[in-house]
């Protein structure tokens, strides 16, 4: 479910780069995050101020640990720090896979920080490209670090500056040569323009163009105000180069900010996210680039120098938990404890306990059934309504079925009129109270105002609450001492009915139809609040229902 | 918008415990996690391996480095080693804050793993005692730390076992007197029964009890098969005392498992996550043994030992990203980027292009305005549902408007009509062509099947289609070289209307209102993937509205 994805890399202790960014970007990713150390630093935004080395077997260990323990699909690397570092991962790594079974390996080959400080000692380069190259799935070095490796490569002269699109494209290549089996060069310091990438189209028409954010064509509806025409704005461009040699750009618009604390750190690990769940690597290196992109946006301006990005915007926080052993019926139970008084004044009503014990007066029972006859006619109504409303044959069977339930239970209200002395007639022709009005308006208007749900949320608390009030009388009816009892009550079947298997079944399946449309189509908190309201409001019109028969006592 | 919150501790590189745990518990509280590390371990499910162990004078180096930039609303401790190292954790505090300006501050005293291993040198609990508790807000022991801090308040006499809920009520007063504002005893160890928790709160009726997944009266309905009898079940109890005294019990069912590794480290973490958000202690704790309990309900089952426990269970990822400058409208976005084709093939329709470049035959455009006269009733009609589906004045008024606006869109067609050589009641009686009967039907279906917001997603693309034509061919027409002419063109007042102030200012309207719905009721897969089909359906019946003028060509 949570795919195990490792990082390993330095620590950032203020939380924006480092395995702090790589673990926060596992967790936006839903993968399970493992993190291997190699250094700490002592930074924050402003700079780094101190750095605190790991012995290399020390930093072997830790990958023997999790990898003696937890099968990984992913593993991405950070600062490495220095060359015995890198061999102690190279042959921690070698160690536990063999060359064909390797998981896929993001190397972002940091060197320098952001603010300038050295992160890989310069005689490490060596060891990186030699030793830890020939593993990797993908590297991803910013313009800068591309340069450092390439001129390593021709032997310490320096590489010419990359700074535009057909110079990266010889650095992906040549950076290819070097051994990996793909390169990402990441362009947030190359300059280019809309019209640069609109020359490049045309003169490469094979590399696969990612224009995001960039208005396309058929979108002038979404433009807004007066920005600077689209061929002149600045835009950010990676350019992915695979061992086949096919070419893919990734193009965005640049962002005017400093929060790009630990950018390079987010973006390799979240490719390395994508890629643990088995995602291919151009699409893998879409998402992260969109991913990242947002983060930029979405920064939340933490620290007085170069701030972190947002790790979390693609994450909200659900409300209701998972079903599990202990709490079967989550969304229900949530909802019983929000209306826990209303709730508990309805099904414990007055009318209810005098029902139990079998001394409730005939003429609050009998005005009860009357209004509750009517009531029915609401409430099956409701129920047609809930078949025109939905979408397919077993919701409409659903609802049929419980049309044909409410059928019955009317016909038992004809039978209990009859025992209590009401002709047919006069039930027939009840006046209405306010009570049932009310209630039987609301049902239909939440049904014609909303969908199937909010319609079945109406529902539902007179459904349970019958059939709670119903296992609540059976109970205290079999406890020592109470003035609860079937035998001798002349209101015996009522309690028999609610109770019985025949309206528990009822019951169970309301609660599976709305415990599965909470998990199928989990509520944002605006719409949960709008279920709550509308369970409350019925749960209240329940309770009135009962007081208006005990106004009768 | 996310605050900060510091976690000082060790790591554990298997992500189940430590720093790990921290920072995603943190991610989970939608915090901006940040971590000091004290020392490193070689860990994994089974146990740990090794333990490599930093500086005091580096420990206190990031602690600088993070205060010195970021203004942290919440810290906690967790395994802290040795003395020095806790001497340099208080240096470090009181440097930066005031004894009156701490953010809250939770220490989690590790002492031992679960495994066994001394996460805490012995000589070191008397620092930890004297320096550090008196600085804390809380302080969170399980059962065996408890009981190894009491043995040292005792001069190393052993404290007899805590192994009740009495016993817990007099260790927690002992702990007070150690120095901390307030003390929660962990009671995973502590084996107690609901027949326990009744009696005790018999006996102590001032003690707030929080009964969480214990099923309370009025919840019949929700229990499920033969489970045993809820008194013979074995419970958790976690108990706080804060310092004037007064106690709260937090109880929960025992989950038989083994994925308990980093309990403590992520319960720790989830309490300074929510003091972090100004939450008052009690509700703090509580929120966060609900948080913890559903993690190990959850657990990935993860490793061949203890495994982690599921940090993101309250997490769920967002489809439409957050608006921002150069994204002012993303979920329409969204959905033009899920239709490209078929958007496409509607906005830029032959039909559009012919009549852009004024050489439309006459009898497409009679046919098409005669049916489109049609469809504005059934348009207008679906604005009639919505103001039925409304639920304020301001949701009424826009509801109204647009009717209005297409009364006045139908005047228009009359016009149209007129100068094409139509009569009045030609018009009128027009018959219905099956694109129209089978687009109408379709939008009031919609609107009586669903919510308001359902309802809006059939009658967007119309709205925007229109004015996205409308906007491209009067944005064609000033191109050098284009075909598309407003001068001399018999369609002239068609593309003035649909590209004009009037109609592009509902159009904004209709963007910002569907803008609004997403995001302040952010739809789920499901919900999201109805949204979609709906808009994608209606974008097919425009193009086939079109199709069908067409075919008069």
């Amino acid at each position: 479910m949570q795919p195990p994805v490792l990082t390993i890399a330095g620590s950032d202790p203020s939380g924006g780069a480092g395995i702090q960014a790589d673990l926060k970007t596992f967790a936006a990713h839903g993968c399970y995050g493992m993190s291997v150390l190699t250094a700490l630093t002592a930074q924050n935004t402003t700079g780094v101020q101190e750095v605190f080395p790991i012995t290399s077997s020390f930093v072997e260990q830790q990958i023997d640990s999790v990898l003696d323990d937890i099968e990984v699909r992913a593993i991405k690397t950070g600062m490495l720090y220095d060359s015995d570092t890198i061999r102690a991962v190279v042959r921690a790594l070698k160690k536990h896979f063999t060359s064909t079974g390797f998981p896929p390996l993001v190397c972002d080959p940091v060197c320098v920080s952001t603010s300038g400080h050295t992160l890989l000692h310069p005689d490490a380069v060596e060891t990186l490209v030699s030793e830890l190259f020939p593993l990797t799935t993908l590297i991803t070095p910013n313009k800068s670090e591309a340069e450092l490796l390439l001129s390593y490569s021709k032997n310490a002269s320096a590489y010419p500056e990359i700074k535009s699109l057909e110079s990266m494209v010889g650095a992906t290549q040549d950076l290819l040569s070097l051994g990996p089996q793909a390169v990402l060069i990441k362009g947030g310091h190359v300059v280019v323009n809309i019209a640069d990438l609109d020359k490049f189209s045309t003169q490469h028409p094979d590399v696969l163009i990612v224009r995001d954010g960039l208005f396309d064509e058929n979108m002038e509806i979404l433009q807004v105000g007066k920005t600077p025409s689209i061929s002149e704005q600045i835009i950010v461009v990676d350019m992915l180069r695979e061992h086949e040699g096919s070419i893919s750009i990734f193009a965005r618009p640049h962002i005017a900010t400093k929060s790009t604390h630990g950018t390079g750190c987010t973006l390799s690990a979240a490719i390395a996210s994508e890629l643990a769940q088995a995602q291919c690597l151009v699409e893998a290196v879409r998402t992260a680039t969109v991913y990242t992109h947002r983060g930029i946006e979405g920064a939340p301006g933490i620290g007085r120098g170069n701030g972190p990005l947002n790790h979390l915007h693609p994450l909200k926080r659900v409300l209701i938990p998972s079903k599990s052993a202990c709490n079967p019926y989550p969304f229900t139970r949530l909802l019983i404890e929000e209306s826990a008084t209303i709730w508990k004044d309805f099904v414990q009503h007055k009318f209810v306990k005098l029902l139990g014990q079998g001394i409730l007066p005939k003429q609050c029972f009998t005005y009860f059934i009357k209004q509750d006859y009517l009531y029915l006619k609401y409430y099956a109504r409701a129920y047609g309504l809930l078949a025109a409303k939905s979408t397919s044959f077993p919701e409409i069977a659903s609802a049929t079925r419980i049309i044909l339930d409410i059928l019955k239970e009317s016909g038992a209200h004809r039978t209990f009129a009859a025992q209590f002395g009401i002709s047919l007639e006069d039930l027939e022709n009840a006046e209405e109270g306010l009570a049932t009005a009310a209630y039987g308006g609301y049902l239909l208007t939440t049904g014609l105002e909303g969908d199937a749900t909010k319609l079945l949320m109406a529902q539902l608390s007179c459904l349970l609450g019958y059939g709670e009030a119903g296992l609540w009388l059976k109970k205290k009816a079999t406890e020592e001492g109470s003035t609860v009892a079937l035998e001798g009550n002349p209101y015996r079947r009522w309690i028999e009915i609610y109770s019985g298997e025949s309206y528990q079944k009822a019951v169970r399946i309301g609660l599976e139809t709305i415990e599965a449309r909470a998990e199928g189509d989990p509520p944002s908190p605006a719409r949960f609040q709008e279920w709550i309201t509308v369970w409350k409001r019925c749960t209240e019109f329940e309770r009135g229902f009962w007081d208006a028969a005990m106004q009768l006592e």
